[in-house]
């Protein structure tokens, strides 16, 4: 029965996590680095539904808070009509830098997903991880490596394509195009 | 000489942590935890000048993301078409939280000014330092304490003020009205 609902929940985990990564290829389509996010608002016995949708837009933007998480944080609260989103679950194709897993402990984000970690710069676990620190009046609980296979490829595939359009160029890859994964 | 440039500095960062004392008093005018941001942009031997301004509206726009400090870099980036903001001073007359501190990292935000700090939510210090943080791309200067009791007493005068309320409605301050000084 245990596993059962384990399964049950890894199918419904990636279901979402697949729209994610439908959302990362977003990013992609417009060059930037391939991170995307949803929210799930489910409360009580009430159907799950999307109630936030995001990509990482920094460049297209030229803002820093383009990130997909911020963006689905964003748009859940608009959906919400509240600053809290405790009855929802992200989910999220690159573990979070320091801003967007901040901003999922301010929101009071009940659960996240993750698919990739980073350990370069991630901090849910990997530099820092700001969901699980008892001084902070919120936690969020934490599901790591749903689909990460597929996550890590579209970012890996991404790079490689950069690393190739540079050299033909003869130009390296800048610093900022490396440190979001 | 050394003195007086350090006069010089406290000068002017005196008269912008009072320009962000006066969003902060916008902050309280809405009744919310009065938290205000300026941001100064200062190239080469350009004039520095204002280029985003905020304060906290995070009950009235129903957002975690109407953070001071976030409103201001939002709008500092419109301002110069960047997410890159190299080049800016941070005024603030509350030590950030783990969103905003990891917002001014993200943004690259070069100096940063604080007023009082926060003992139980901060991360410029406090709970953590993400502004200096060797595994993090980007470091930030920080002064504390410019105007501190001044910053101090706006959120000192809030609470009282709130509690005084809360009393006479027998209703006891919520956590969330706590948590952000």
């Amino acid at each position: 029965m245990k596993k059962k609902e384990t399964e049950e929940n890894n199918g419904t985990d990636n279901r979402y996590m697949k729209q994610a990564l439908a959302q990362a290829k977003k990013a992609l389509a417009l060059g930037e680095v391939p991170i995307g996010c949803v929210i799930v608002f489910r409360a009580g016995t009430t159907e799950a539904r999307v109630i936030g949708r995001g990509y990482n837009r920094r460049n297209t933007d030229h803002s820093t808070l383009s990130h997909a998480e911020i963006t689905a944080i964003r748009r859940a609260s608009k959906a919400l009509g509240d600053w809290r989103l405790e009855d929802c679950t992200l989910y999220v194709t690159l573990e979070p830098c320091q801003m967007c897993a901040g901003a999922i402990v301010q929101a009071r984000v009940a659960r996240v997903v993750i698919g990739a970690m980073n350990p370069k710069a991630g901090c849910a676990g990997s530099i820092y991880n700001l969901f699980d620190e008892p001084r902070f009046n919120h936690r969020v609980e934490t599901v790591y490596g749903v689909m990460k296979e597929e996550c890590a490829a579209v970012l890996k595939q991404f790079f490689t394509d950069l690393r190739i359009r540079r050299k033909m160029n003869r130009k390296p890859l800048q610093e900022e195009e490396c440190e979001d994964v």
